[in-house]
C-alpha cells in the first residue's frame, strides 16, 4: 500500500523528510538559466529546461539519502504547458531512482471533475483503446473544502491503483487560523471529542474557545481530520494509516500533537519546518511513538542552500538533506 | 476594471450566463476523436488536439449570445502537457472573439507560492528581460481555505494586471454543508451579522442551527464570504463589486439569497443551474435588485446538448445558450 511504501523507505533511510522540488527562477543558480537562454532565447522553455536540469542534478544528489520529493505545481505552471513538460518529466525521473513521488497540487473540485484531477495525477486516461497515466505520482495533495463528495473520487483512484493522497488540515502559514480555527458549534464534533479528544470537555472547549485561551479541538481543521480519517477507514494499510493523509503544518505544535492524538490512523505531510520557523522538535510531534505515520518537508533550505554555501547547489542541498535528517532523527528515534 | 468589463459585457448581451468548457472526453462527438486518433494514434495529443477543435467550433457558435467562458483545468490536466497547450489556446482563442475567460482550477497555496499561480493565470513571468503572460485571463476561481495570506497576492496581481478572482464560499455540491455549514461560536461572525445581517439574532441563529431548523447564517461559508470581501474593498469597481468574487451555487437558493444580502460588494459566480439541479428562479437569487452582481455556469447542458437533439454540436450548443439566456432573461431582467 502507498503509504506502507513510504513507511518503509523512511524506516530503511532512517530519514522522515521530503525535500520540496520548488524551482521558483530565484533557487536556480543564474548560470543554469542562462545556458538555456543561450539556446533557447528568452523562452518558457529556457526557463522549463534549466528547472529540468536543476531537478536532475538535485535528485541525483538526494536519492540515497532522501525518500520522497514533493513538487509544488505552481512553480511548473507558472512556466505555461512548457512547465508541466518539466513537472511530468521530473516526477519520471524522480520515480525512476526509487522516491515516493507527491505532487503538491491542493486540487479540489465537485465529484465528476475530481475524477479528471484522479485520473491525471493518480489514474489513467483512456485514448481509444489506449490507457495513457499522465503523471503518475504516488500522492496528491488535495482541499477538501467541498465536503467528502470532493474526496472520494481521489480515494476510488487512490484504492485502485495504489496512491494516496494528503488532504490540507491545518496549513503552516501565518493567517491558517482565519478559517481553519473558528471554533465549531456542532454536536458531531463534541460527541467525538468526547468519545476520542482527551480529557477535557466540549463545553470547556466551547468557553476557552470564546476568550481565546486555546486553539485546541472543536475547530474547523478538527472537523477537516475527522472527516477525512472516517471517510477512508476502510483503506488501512499495515502500519495502520489509511490513503487519506493530513498536512499538518510544523509550525502548529499544540495542534499537530492534538491532531496526532486524535487522528490515530492519518499519515502527516508536514509542511513549516526550517525557512517558515517550525523547529525539528515542533515538527517531531506530528510522529507517533513509535516514530511512524509522518514525513517533515524542506524545500527552499535544500534546494536553495548553494545561496548561503556560495559553492555547488547538489553539494549544498545535499548537506542541508543530511543536517536536517540528523536533526530530525534525534528529535523521533533517540528521545 | 475586471468585473466592470464582465457586468457590461452582460449588459450589452443582456445575458449573464457563462458557458463552461468542460470536455470530458464523453462530450465531443465520437468522429473529432476518431479522426484526431486517425493522424496522432492513440495519444494525449490526439485528445488535445480533438478537444481544441471542439472548443473554436463552440466558441464560434457561442461568443455573440454569451458574454464569458469558463474552462474547467481538470478537464485539461488530465491530458497532461497536451491538454495544457490546449487550454492555453482555447483561452487565447475565446479573448481573441471578445469573451470573458475564466479558468476555473480552485488553486490555493501559501502566500509566496500563490505568486507562482497569480504569474501563470493573471499576471506574468520574467524569463531573463522579457516578460511573458502564460495564460492571462480575465479571472481564476481560488480556495480559500488557507486564510487571507494565500488569497492577497492573487489580488495585488488582479489589481496590477485588472484581473479578478472567485473564491469559494457556497459550492453546489451535494456534499458541500459537510464543513461550509458547520456553524461557529464566533464574536466576530456575531458582530457583523447584528450589524449586516438581517433581523435575526445571533442566538436565535445558533440555537436554529443546534436543532437543525435551519443552514443559514453564521456558517464556514459565512465567515469566508465575510473574508474576502473585507481584505479587497480597496477593489470596488464602478457597479460596487470588488475584484474578489464568490462561488455561490444555484442548488442552495436560500444560502444565496442570505449571502446577496449579506455580501453586497461581492460577484457571484453561480454553478450548480441545470444538469446539477438549479432552476432559473433558484440562480436568479444571486443578482441583486438591479439583476447585476451575478452569473450563472452551464457546462454539460450546453456543451453536450448535440446528446439529446443528436444533430450538429455547434447548432445545439447554440440553441441550449439561447434556450437558457431567455429562461433567465425572464426571472432577472423581467420580474
Amino acid at each position: 500500500m502507498s503509504f506502507d511504501r513510504l513507511q518503509e523507505k523512511i524506516d530503511e533511510l532512517q530519514n522522515p523528510t521530503v525535500a520540496g522540488l520548488d524551482p521558483a527562477l530565484g533557487h536556480i543558480p543564474p548560470q543554469i538559466l542562462e545556458r538555456h537562454i543561450e539556446e533557447h532565447g528568452e523562452t518558457l522553455w529556457a526557463a522549463a529546461a534549466a528547472v529540468f536540469e536543476f531537478n536532475v542534478v538535485l535528485i541525483n544528489a538526494l536519492s540515497d539519502i532522501v525518500p520522497a520529493v514533493k513538487l509544488q505545481s505552481a512553480y511548473y505552471e507558472t512556466l505555461g504547458a512548457e512547465g508541466i513538460v518539466t513537472l511530468g518529466m521530473t516526477c519520471k525521473y524522480a520515480k525512476s531512482q526509487g522516491m515516493y513521488v507527491i505532487i503538491d497540487g491542493k486540487r479540489n473540485d465537485i465529484g465528476s471533475t475530481v475524477e479528471a484531477y484522479s485520473a491525471a495525477y493518480l489514474g489513467a486516461v483512456k485514448i481509444g483503446e489506449t490507457e495513457i497515466r499522465p503523471f503518475d505520482v504516488d500522492a496528491l495533495t488535495v482541499n477538501a473544502y467541498l465536503g467528502s463528495d470532493g474526496i472520494k473520487p481521489f480515494i476510488d483512484s487512490a484504492e485502485k491503483y495504489d496512491k494516496a493522497i494528503f488532504a490540507l488540515v491545518k496549513t503552516s502559514n501565518p493567517s491558517s487560523g482565519e478559517l481553519q480555527d473558528k471554533f465549531i458549534a456542532d454536536d458531531d464534533i463534541r460527541a467525538r471529542t468526547a468519545r476520542t479528544g482527551g480529557p477535557r470537555a466540549w463545553e470547556t472547549e466551547l468557553s476557552e474557545a470564546r476568550t481565546g485561551e486555546t486553539r485546541i479541538g472543536g475547530r474547523v481543521y478538527t472537523a477537516v481530520g475527522d472527516l477525512m480519517e472516517e471517510i477512508s477507514l476502510r483503506t488501512i494499510g499495515k502500519y495502520g494509516f489509511t490513503r487519506v493523509g493530513a498536512v499538518v503544518g510544523a509550525t502548529y505544535p499544540e495542534e499537530a500533537t492534538y491532531l496526532r492524538d486524535r487522528l490515530r490512523n492519518t499519515f502527516f505531510l508536514v509542511p513549516g519546518y526550517g525557512a517558515q520557523g517550525g523547529s525539528a522538535a515542533e515538527a517531531a510531534r506530528a510522529f507517533d511513538k513509535n516514530g511512524r505515520g509522518a514525513i517533515v518537508n524542506s524545500s527552499r533550505a535544500i534546494i536553495a542552500a548553494w545561496k548561503k554555501t556560495g559553492g555547488d547547489y547538489a553539494v549544498a542541498a545535499r548537506e542541508e538533506a543530511l543536517r536536517m535528517r540528523d536533526e530530525l532523527r534525534r528529535e523521533i528515534y533517540d528521545s
